[in-house]
């Protein structure tokens, strides 16, 4: 059996469902980019028929892409597969990702079809997927919870149709490794033609056995892994890339498996995903954590010294955790600006590049070092914001223990000057939020407010993400600055923002896999 | 063989070795007695050889707690073993637990001695630490990397010395599960005598195989867990309980095992951790993640309408995620407020009570609903904090984005006023950290720094998180206040003071296993 697995990446579709992490579609642009280098296989690229804004992302996707195969989800519905196929015709490699519930609690109570009808509809999707492109992935929802010889009839039958790959999932974070991999070998023995097919596992989090789970199923046949880059996904995540593609790297002698995967691009890929999702990485999350590889600068080790195998099992370098060394300051030039950019991976268009130069040289003013992530917040804030409604003008604020806090802002609502408002709060950033709220008329519930310093040291920036709702409707926004209330003030227009792009483009209806 | 799975709970030992995660001894105290709560069979305190701070807070722990077993860390060595009794004596069930590396790789560089040396040296540590007690644990550092032939000489040894416990950790988080039940079935199978004592075992997280590689292994039949709340530890952590304990309830069928955890505790256990330590966790982590249960409350789920089961294998409920429906606000009064505190767990003197109450008060006026979160920020705001040396005075600032950030700052250094001094700053924040440090003269470095909303909406108190180094040492500040800056301003204040509680407490030597 050939040992080489696909890496199917969902961070942009089912990584995108976690609660709070929506992302606009340059964002998505940006992260598919990353994921193209870092060397995954297959980008889910998201759900076109969920909502046209999701469409238009897609199809925008598929056209920034060019190695990677770039998946579209979709129910096995005509209307459904034709909004795929319409979103990714355009990609070099697209692939039509069709799915249906497989397990009798499914069918009963959600799809309440019997499993004749489901047999008939998923080969039938298939075959008519079959008319747009040879590369066709069918997903048995519900899975691993599945009959399982009902599960091979299914399975028989799509391949018939014309499947190239099957996936096995674990839609519930149910499974668990032996009796999991118990499921994928019987499949593999019992379903005719599916030595001609891949045979793919995606797992969910919910016991904390996604890894295992799906190292268990590759172990047992399987050969497409689904995955998100740092584990993010709908409840407890997905299958974190970075844990499946380590263990099968440290461990080559059990596994015997390899990927495409280039691994000093983890750390990268991992921040950008942090950064843009708004979604925390645990200091103690594996590989790619704060702690992960704390041995040589937290406690002093006198095993490490003597020999690093005594604790190591991975350097840091391999995951791409070395140090940057070439560092920005306040003399460094235009070029230097756009070369860093450009080895960061960002292609930036000249003017957006001397908008960037302009607020770099402010911050150098200020911060003497400037460091990659400073770097890449500040584009975050002037570049990859386009149709903003709102932006923040002048925040002026007297807060501490001896008075009340006091805030003076003033708004830009399409390019007109709203303000100044004077207003209080329990706290400096809630009088600015106050102020805000006044101006636009826009009142918000505030969900979760989380801030960190981008980079070490007390000249850090300050990054502020916000968790906003306003009826059924959930944002998150994000702002940077050396001042915190500044950053504030931006991540809540930010997410004021949008909440309106979101509003504009109406209810998604959702599926899990 | 016996079902019943003994939870070995090292959130205080191993957990509290994650880089930035050291606790003071009330906050030990604190988590101990939640930990007995939770239902958990063994507390390991501490290790008390590592430094004289160790040792008094193991020896309060053991005073502290009554129905679980107290076990103390120590080195295969008399000096240690003494310590580690001397400091557990008075709990009513202590366990001596001693280890040394049993690794080709361990006995060649770090203890640089032969194999039929640390058989002999195992057996006497043994032998000596049953003269204090009939509890003996003995751990095989870095067990899974050990020759399995040699593990067993070495259990051996260590049962006929009469250890009662065996420990066969993971201790560099290498194995994966089917190899590590290999080896337990192997030791099981070939060790003499060990039918009538426990085998446990202890992983780590580095390639996200903790909990995987602890349930194959307790299939395996072994019969001891060790693990910490959330999973925290060195570097990508410990085992986490509740991931565990919740695979082993949820899937009854396949595991056929019990723990003696009341699982409606685990939520709150995990936050007072969480508040405690401040390693934040990931909204995406396994059961007691912000979004580990967010079917309901984040994108409307069809399936879950028409049948819960068809995505929900666990009940938010069992793991104590039901609503608090006590508030409190402003016409609560003292009894009512001395009420919530011991339904929370906390015993207090009255004057610790009168405190907390002036406090509430204040709150009460600025925050409608005051939950359960708020109280116990006040908790540890007021009355957890003995011995400081500086306490914040008045905090003054104004910033924005128009002129420079000011800030006004005194504070009191054993009661002496200090200040006001005027200074500047990159932010508000930074400001005021500047005019701590030049009236405390106490210049360390911002390593970290984190806020939080404590509980949703506008009016919420802000937590705030700073890890500060000065030199070798690393030390963790918390404050909360309705105001960032002046919760920034308490957080940088408290970890002034255990930076300078831990440099009286000079050097800890540290072990992992």
């Amino acid at each position: 059996m050939n040992n080489r697995v696909i890496i199917f990446d969902t961070t942009l579709r089912d990584g995108e469902q976690s609660p709070g992490a929506s992302m606009n579609t340059q964002e998505k642009i940006r992260i598919a980019r990353r994921l193209e280098e870092l060397g995954v296989d297959v980008i889910e690229a998201g759900f076109p028929a969920a909502s046209e804004g999701d469409f238009d992302a897609v199809r925008r996707i598929a056209a920034s892409v060019e190695r990677v195969q770039v998946a579209a989800l979709c129910r096995a519905s005509k209307a459904d597969i034709d909004k795929a196929w319409n979103a990714i015709k355009e990609a070099r490699h697209p692939r039509i990702h069709t799915f249906l519930a497989t397990s009798d609690l499914h069918m009963k109570y959600k799809l309440q079809m019997d499993p004749d009808t489901v047999v008939a509809k998923a080969a039938e999707a298939v075959r008519y997927a079959k008319t747009f492109t040879d590369n066709v992935e069918f997903s048995a929802e519900d899975g691993s919870r599945s009959d399982k010889d009902f599960l091979c009839r299914v399975f028989a039958a799509v391949i018939e149709a014309g499947a190239t790959t099957l996936n096995l999932p674990d839609t519930v974070g149910y499974a668990v490794p032996e009796e999991y991999a118990a499921l994928i070998r019987y499949v593999l023995a019992n379903t005719p033609g599916i030595d001609n097919v891949v045979l793919s596992v995606h797992c969910h989090n919910d016991l904390g056995l996604a890894t295992a789970n799906t190292l268990a199923a590759l172990m047992a046949g399987a050969r497409q892994a689904e995955v998100t880059i740092n584990g993010i996904g709908e409840r407890a995540g997905n299958t974190a890339l970075e844990e499946v593609v380590m263990a099968i790297n440290t461990r080559k002698n059990v596994f015997g498996l390899e990927t495409g995967i280039d691994t000093t691009k983890i750390y990268p890929v991992s921040r950008t995903v942090r950064e843009i999702t708004g979604m925390i990485v645990q200091p103690n999350k594996a590989i790619v954590g704060a702690n992960a590889f704390a041995h040589e600068s937290g406690i002093h080790q006198d095993g490490v010294l003597k020999n690093p195998m005594t604790y190591e099992i991975m350097q840091p370098e391999t995951v791409g955790l070395a140090k940057n060394n070439l560092v920005l300051g306040k003399h460094s030039g235009r070029a230097a600006i756009r070369a860093r950019l450009e080895a960061m991976g960002y292609t930036l268009e000249p003017d957006e590049v001397n908008v960037i130069f302009t607020r770099f040289k402010a911050l150098a003013d200020k911060k003497k070092n400037i460091q990659d992530e400073d770097l890449e917040a500040l584009v975050t804030e002037s570049v990859l914001r386009a149709n903003d409604i709102f932006e923040v003008g002048d925040v002026q604020i007297s807060c501490g223990n001896t008075f009340h806090p006091m805030a003076g802002v003033t708004i830009r609502r399409e390019g007109v000057l709203l303000g100044p408002v004077f207003t209080s709060g329990n706290g400096p950033i809630d009088a600015v939020f106050n102020a805000i709220m006044q101006l636009t008329g826009v009142c918000p519930e505030l969900l979760r407010f989380t801030v960190s310093a981008i980079t070490g040291g007390t000249d850090a920036q300050g990054e502020v993400t916000v968790r906003i709702r306003e009826g059924e409707t959930v944002a998150l926004g994000r702002g940077a600055d050396l001042d915190i209330v500044t950053a504030s003030a931006r991540a809540f227009v930010n997410g004021l923002n949008r909440l309106a792009a979101i509003q504009q483009n109406p209810a998604r209806s959702t599926e899990t896999i």
